[in-house]
């Protein structure tokens, strides 16, 4: 298992600058009252492909020989990392193929396609799509990017707290969503680095909580059949994110399924901003654990804004 | 008729400057290749208050002298202005009356009172509003602030398109909603002033046309029931307004409620921001008039982000 270096970021960094935004950090005087810290929102809900997960992508895909390159990657995501792969794979010029299951939404699927992606529908089952998945490879000799426990993606994920580090100054600690823990692996690797003061704090519903249980027992317990409205939050840990995971967080914490959907709408709300249930994780943990970060500096990753617009959580069908 | 000038944009950006956000300007590919124009978003939904009423509140709350303030302000809108004049006086530390009628949403009444205005409510009649407006401003002496026909308040969102020419460079038009023609006045007296190279176009609601149709009538013609989901702009123009847009707009343009609703929707898709009816507009009409915005670079007012998030047009209930 290659554990990716702090010269993986710097490097991965400069390969993907042309291709992604360097995305803004927002305030709110509103929050801030509220929660007795001072919070600052790097809003990854602006990003290309609407996700931090194409810093991860591009790294990956940019990354590649140019006879690697020419066969094109791989996946079988359906959410934020396909989008972010096929666009990536866009930018490069090479093909996407993306395994996904057949009753995926089909706002999903005209998502992927909207990037470029190639869509090769599976059953809805782990052997199906493995299958298909195996098939797929075997035709086109694509690389196989997955989501999280790729080094390459977790470099690509580093660059988002670099770029926070780079716009905050003093900040106490870092919060961010936890699901395959990519994102707090990247976290990780470059606060441990360049910032091993701050401390790091992942955010998990209550209703997915394997990560807060593999914290607390010291190794990766997966959850069976995890089910939150922060959809992109239900993926177990692996061993390399269990890694960074294991190694540098201060402390998982979790918020109830209401609270989750309480703190996405009150985003909305105060700050005008389209944030995907999984990114309101964090502001759900920090106000229910206001004596963990009053009166500290906090930065806070929104990490998507990629929202079924017409199925909205907080509205009964 | 007092006509505001330059110099009192000038003074009223001074002034107001500590009570109010330079909001960002953003751009999106996404709509530059479906418009082929350079579009710069001016996003005053992350404004104070949630919109650009609270530069032309501030600046009239802030421009009175002690003696006066002490008395209060007072107003009858039920929208955005009396958020922003409520949020200004309470900055100042001055009472702010807003007359509402009692069947006015409860939301819109909690809203007010957040921002600490004192409500008293009227029957929903124009003789009731006004009869009881009329009694609280006699009870208390506080000054009117017309929402829009008030040259302090064009001087104050004048300074919108002043931040707007100071943050992007080589504009060749700007375009932002009409409803009573406050933020297309100060955007004229701002133009006309230092860039009246610039164009500038009106978008309105086609069911709320009132000043489509003054325009070409080359007089004030006011809507009896104007009925359209951009609930901001039913209000009529009136002789100050009137005098701006006669004398300094290219046109005006509009568009239909499905259009509207469209452009909401795909802004929040797509720029991931959460915006009024009102303010999609704009995009609603760039979208349909293409030859008149290809290849130009266009600055687009986004008015305001506050939105009913339980009631959301493109939702049946």
């Amino acid at each position: 298992m290659y554990i990716p270096t702090y010269d993986d970021v710097l490097a991965a960094h400069e390969r993907i600058k042309p291709f992604i935004h360097r995305t803004p950090v927002l305030t709110s005087s509103y929050f801030n009252d509220l929660t007795g810290a001072e919070l600052f929102f790097k809003c990854e809900n602006f990003q290309k492909a609407g996700a931090f997960k194409v810093r991860g992508a591009s790294n990956a895909v940019f990354g590649l020989s140019d006879e690697m390159a020419a066969k094109g990657v791989a996946t079988h995501s359906s959410g934020n990392h396909a989008l972010s792969l096929s666009y990536a794979a866009g930018r490069r010029g090479i093909p996407c193929h993306v395994v996904m299951p057949r009753t995926a939404p089909q706002a999903k699927k005209d998502a992927v396609r909207g990037y470029g992606g190639i869509i090769t529908e599976c059953e809805p089952s782990t052997t199906s799509r493995e299958a298909v998945f195996a098939e797929v490879q075997a035709a086109t000799g694509a690389e196989f990017v997955h989501p999280y426990n790729d080094p390459r993606v977790i470099a690509g994920q580093a660059t988002c707290s670099k770029e926070l580090l780079e716009q905050v100054e003093g900040l106490d600690a870092v919060i961010a969503p936890i699901g395959g823990g990519g994102m707090i692996s990247g976290t990780c690797l470059t606060l441990s680095n360049i910032a091993p003061q701050v401390k790091i704090y992942a955010a998990e519903p209550e209703q997915a909580d394997d990560a807060y249980r593999s914290f607390k027992a010291g190794h990766i317990i997966a959850d069976d059949a995890p089910n939150t409205v922060a959809d992109g939050l239900k993926v177990p840990l692996k061993e390399l994110t269990w890694h960074f995971v294991s190694n540098h967080v201060s402390d998982i914490l979790t918020a109830s399924e209401e609270e989750i959907v309480d703190a996405m709408k009150l985003t909305w709300k105060r700050m005008k901003i389209v944030i995907e249930p999984s990114c309101a994780v964090p502001l759900a943990t920090i106000l229910k654990n206001r004596d963990v970060f009053a009166g500290k500096r906090v930065g806070v990753i929104i990490t998507g804004g990629n929202v079924d617009l017409d199925a909205l959580p907080w509205i009964k069908a």
